[in-house]
């Protein structure tokens, strides 16, 4: 068995998470770990046997035993990390965005990086491979839908967030309806072409202070003719709503929500026992497994990769433009050319 | 048992089935019906025992013996035959629109009418009436979901209509999306202030030329701050697809599809015999008969109308928006403001 | 339009369930009813425009207009009424059983009274055109599963009957689970040729004073070597439980129950809508007028009556071994020779 | 954190599932593996890490540092080794049965063994931890059914066995239905006095051959009172068909099948995605993880087992029962007392 020696760098909650999954993947060798916090979590990781720990990720970038990292540090970091294990000759897993800057030049010369080192960047849009989406996707293509027409994603979180966090992280459209525009996307096989967003402050209206807002609908249009439509919100009690549907020439797809249980309850108190998976963490714990084994697979065998640089910057740039078209009242256009090239993209 | 004593004005095709709708209630006494072609079904009416036939509508405005009629003619003679109606004292049924005119100043006429002869003017929005989108009605306003937050809506016809037939009745947005309209802001007991409309035609680009798009996206906003989004398509090889969702700050209501049958079917050929309803005429049966039994109820016993005069204006109004957002790829605002009182609507 | 004139026999509670449904089958005309209590519902039946009442059967009998009867008196009158319509030469529709005897020679001199005079007699086993399960006949006709090998029944009551009730239309197995020995019999296209039951008093130990039980357990053998398992209660707290399934060698169908409503609701409360229709009234609506519909067809175009006599007599046999199953402990054969040539029989 | 040093015996193909589901397991070490075969095996086990290999289960029951077994040789093994295992001391997780005597004192002899030792012993009934079932299980036991009067159980393998394996491991009540037997008694916390079961060979006519049926239709009665009804095939075109219902005082829960996606597919083909899982492999992964944590957690909490030797040999006899009642035609009691008394047992 072909083995990925790989180092881990940043181990807070997420990079714990992603840590366990990884460890279940016997393809993968966790040569050792890196977190600016290390000693917080030392014996939590002797526990599970992971004990080449370091606080300096450099480190992982210097051990030439390992060909591989995975960065699951806080999104400010991203940019210099992946630019420097690019550098450093290693493959990179690494989750949106790769910059804070609002400029698409940084995460531009962070792809550059990854291309000019020939190495393998997969970016973590994970409901790639989430099991019923990636039903829809496979189907999609196989045809069985004919020419796509229409996709429709439906995105609500089960609470809303601190207002310190969504400013760390990006407001509704660029943390949450980004993957979204990735999802839709990918389903359609088009670039986004032109975005409509309207939303509002229905849930929580302080967000307004934070230039923030909790609901949004939204049409999308695709490059190959195709339309879409969204609705995000950032509070269904009833846990967290994630569907998708295709809708095309010669049929529909669409996945409804993965629930709890599939156990019926029949009483005279009209109970119900099946609820949608509460939390991100459990929605898509397979599609956070099955995108490392992607990742895994793209570095032995040379497979494609789930999702590249280019996909982050396409998600991206449809963020923006649904921002600026929450913030005029007009539908924005999206420049679908993507190139490395520096002489054009600063034309 | 208190009667309705009724005139049936218009028995082709549609006509025939409300015919044989009205015929199942019993507090419907059907007096006299009227057709311009009346020779042609006389036989079949005979047969169902509806024997008092004649080709002239004012002869069933001039029976005494009639308080109410039914109209199913077609659109372009709405106008008159209501007016005429309502100014010979009959309460009257009708499907929308009231006028084929694009000024809303006849309409407005029609209903000035309808209010100064003080009888009961009910329009078919028959959907509202449907026993799944009714229950989610229901819920809605008994606060089973809070404070409703984002409509959404699927509409999908099962096939394109003959040009001619769309150039009669309206395209996309008057014939077919004005029910979506209307059942968004049933929904959501909000009118609809501003409306964005994205479309093409991804099924026959010859509708472009009688202006007249395949395929819709679109997003509403509410006057009391709520979303919507519709997406519409002309032909669903599955059938005829109708789906409502209604997501609020307590939690979220959604009618699926009603099928043909339960039975499920397991075998080695992943065979399916569960499909949506194919026509409207299927779909909707139960909701053409529960509209004319509340008529009915409202006649008799003086109960609200399920869709009134004013209805069918706003409606028209979202669909003029849209269609003017369509051609000019903005967002357009709807004027929800009411009044039959001339002076203010001309001004 | 050809048409069956009808004459109703018993207008009690059910019998005013029939009629109601008869007057929305256009090629039914009602000419003339029975009851011996007519004086109480006389207004309410000259209300429906059923003005020609009678409190003496005979009448309708000897009405030279009348061609059909339907016979919808308590149980106990069965046997001679429908003689005394077949002696009369009218076309009959009855529900089970055709005699209170337990000698099924009494069930066999109606059916030879039925024969003699060449009328159609036509049984209310309406589930046999439940929309559900006769597509699963269908279905199962069609060959879309094969060869069938096992039938699964579950058929639960809403509630416990009355112990007067009980004693004048039968036990569980009289009343209730005949209809599902029919039902597994029609499923399958074989007779049952043993049956075994187990049961008990789990909701009420006081039907133990009146010989019956609440709850049973049966397995079936049929001639052609398939089995059939089924389940009863008297007693579901969500409503009345009606699911049929059958397997065979290619596949296997079944019927989930149907629901008051397809409309799923969603809050922090795990509330559900959808409940399994309450009563057999509103579950086996469509079945009672879609069986009095074959019956019409059957008359009007000579095509096979649903439910004939001898399917009477099939069921009837397998609820008394059941019953004898459950006073022995031991599984009990079940004759499957029918002839109504009076020497065999008595054999 | 506390673990449980394993060795694993026993590394067939099932060994081998078991193997790769205990990696994931962080509690478990697994210090050394035992195989007779061990060679041809030897590599893919190095692949994995698992290097401390041995031909012979003895080295195993020495090597003190191992506190746990897991047995997974094929069934004619288990009793010795069982025994050898609870006589070092080990505890032990063991599939079912415990011996391939007929008579219950090779089984009894092996539960005294455990019970002298004073170690831990599960059986691997694995469905009692799926995730469905133990949903239902849980239910029922918080009261929302109230008293259980009735437990439905549908069990379908995909496919026939070879007669030499069915001859190995035992028919089908032995290796198939005990299964159901054990899910019945499991739900509703009663054991199984009475069993009628009746079958035939619907499928495959030569396994009359080896004494075998390939359909059965069960009635179970339990000790305190309820009943239950089971059918079984050999043959389910469609995949593994494994469903449990429970029907109590105050409602219902039932486990439809698991499939393998949620995703629904509409097109003018009726084609249709979903299907249950096709192995019992696939439909039970959870399960198989889930009994093997359990035993841990056992071991290390002293929790109670899952499934511990007395409801082996309640299986068992009434599997045994079984077959006599389908070799005798008649319904057979089952002996309900237990005890590893010696004296009392031969009495």
């Amino acid at each position: 068995m072909k083995h990925v020696n790989a180092g881990i760098i940043g181990l807070g909650r997420a990079g714990q998470m992603h840590l366990r999954n990884l460890m279940t993947i016997p393809e993968i060798n966790i040569i050792q770990v890196a977190d600016v916090f290390i000693d917080k979590i030392s014996d939590k990781l002797n526990d599970l046997g992971v004990t080449n720990q370091t606080t300096d990720y450099h480190e992982i970038l210097n051990n030439p035993d390992i060909d591989t990292v995975f960065v699951f540090t806080s999104t400010d970091t991203h940019e210099q990390i992946v630019t420097d294990a690019a550098n450093a000759g290693k493959n990179i897993f690494c989750e949106k965005p790769l910059s804070m800057s609002h400029d698409e030049e940084a995460s531009l010369d962070v792809l550059r990086a990854v291309k000019k080192n020939n190495v393998k960047l997969q970016i973590g849009f994970n409901r790639r491979m989430d099991p019923q989406f990636r039903t829809i996707f496979e189907n999609v293509r196989e045809g069985k839908i004919g020419t796509p027409q229409m996709v429709k994603i439906t995105s609500r979180d089960p609470d809303l967030l601190p207002h310190d966090l969504i400013q760390r992280i990006g407001g509704l459209l660029q943390d949450f309806t980004m993957h979204d525009f990735d999802m839709a996307r990918y389903m359609m096989g088009s670039n986004i072409s032109e975005v409509y967003a309207k939303g509002g402050t229905l849930i929580d209206p302080t967000l307004k202070d934070i230039d923030d807002v909790d609901t949004l609908a939204l049409v999308l249009q695709f490059e190959n003719g195709a339309f879409g439509v969204i609705d995000n919100s950032r509070r269904a009690v009833y846990g967290y709503d994630q569907r998708v549907e295709v809708f095309g020439s010669e049929g529909m797809l669409k996945a409804e929500n993965v629930n709890n249980s599939t156990v019926e309850l029949y009483n005279d108190k009209r109970e119900e026992l099946k609820k949608p998976l509460p939390m991100f963490q459990k929605r898509y714990k397979e599609a956070y497994t099955e995108e490392m084994k992607a990742f895994v697979d793209s570095i032995l065998n040379d497979t494609p990769l789930v999702a590249q640089g280019s996909d982050v910057i396409m998600a991206q740039r449809v963020a923006n433009a649904a921002k600026k078209s929450l913030d005029t009242g007009l539908p924005q256009k999206v420049d679908t050319t993507f190139s490395l090239d520096e002489t054009k993209t600063n034309a």
